[in-house]
């Protein structure tokens, strides 16, 4: 067997033509109970009618599999956004449109993430739903257990969540505009055809 | 915003049904400078020509990236093939067939990720070239350097390689039938033909 042999690689670009759209990180991040894994799902959904290549991380696929390892420690919280950053850039090289939703409190933790893909390929969505709205849902009852101190360093009770300085979708949930998680989506994948990400089907 | 509303998240089976092939993760396993990384690409190459939706995870993506932090002690390297495992069951969730170029000399590292897939989603490919034609050709000086002691556990010098016991594809390089990259590639992609997993453009 001739191992100098050079087969063709499949670039990048060719992936990227073959799908017919832009691979993007599409990063939600906002508070536990802002909606950003619903969001996420529907823009999906949304993405994938267009005939768009997606795919979705979140605690669902992400920390019972490759992050399965890591606890809520300070430092293997920098690492599980590390790995889902770099498991975004795979998505991202395979030509998909990935969206991760994970809290990411840090902004140098986004940052991070953002200076590791070329210019444009990272679009932070800042899911903006105030805490006492998040409080009010606490649609796993996290926020009472962090309020009894039965969970420590729980985003927003005590511990820091960094808004977004300059995302590139700000969604400010149930202000007008942002009604329902369908408005909301249809919001963003509007964005999404205006930035020449995707096309109109 | 109404969080109580569930959008209709894309399934596996859509995104299947929307690529037209099974996702699948092909696992190439062999020796240093057995052709595994070459193989892959031009099977790789061959599919995406036939319009599936594939990638490859080898060193050069993996190393420097997601798996930068792992050093090659025996901890590290399982936990090595487990992250890489993860990653490929996120891609085969995605619908894609997903390829993996590593040494990965233990059999019950193979068979760690193969028993978290269904049943036909693992792929096991032995690049079966012979250790002494993987040390004549020795394309990056690593058996050189293995031999003279300055790489430690280097695999098939004073590491153990396990071989496959029931590969679903066994490649002998350089026996007939196998005697070029094309042709070996060619020979898995109509192994995948015959099992149903891609179907003929």
């Amino acid at each position: 067997m001739n191992v100098s042999w050079h087969p063709q690689k499949v670039s990048h670009l060719q992936r990227q033509q073959f799908n017919g759209h832009r691979p993007v990180l599409l990063w939600y991040t906002g508070l536990s109970g802002s909606g950003k894994s619903t969001l996420a799902n529907a823009v999906d959904a949304l993405l994938f009618e267009q005939n768009c290549h997606t795919y979705l991380l979140d605690g669902d696929n992400i920390r019972h599999g490759l992050n399965g390892d890591l606890t809520f420690s300070d430092i293997d919280r920098v690492e599980n956004i590390r790995r889902i950053g770099e498991v975004s850039k795979l998505f991202i090289d395979a030509g998909l449109i990935i969206s991760t939703a994970f809290i990411s409190p840090f902004s140098s933790d986004r940052k991070m993430v953002r200076s590791q893909l070329p210019e444009g390929q990272f679009i932070e969505v800042f899911v903006d739903t105030p805490l006492h709205v998040c409080e009010a849902r606490d649609p796993k009852g996290l926020y009472k257990k962090a309020r009894k101190g039965e969970i420590k360093n729980f985003t927003g009770i005590d511990s820091l969540y960094e808004p977004p300085e300059n995302p590139e979708i700000h969604i400010k949930t149930g202000e007008p505009g942002f009604e329902t998680i369908e408005v909301c989506a249809q919001h963003i994948v509007t964005l999404l055809l205006n930035m020449g990400i995707v096309s109109a089907k």
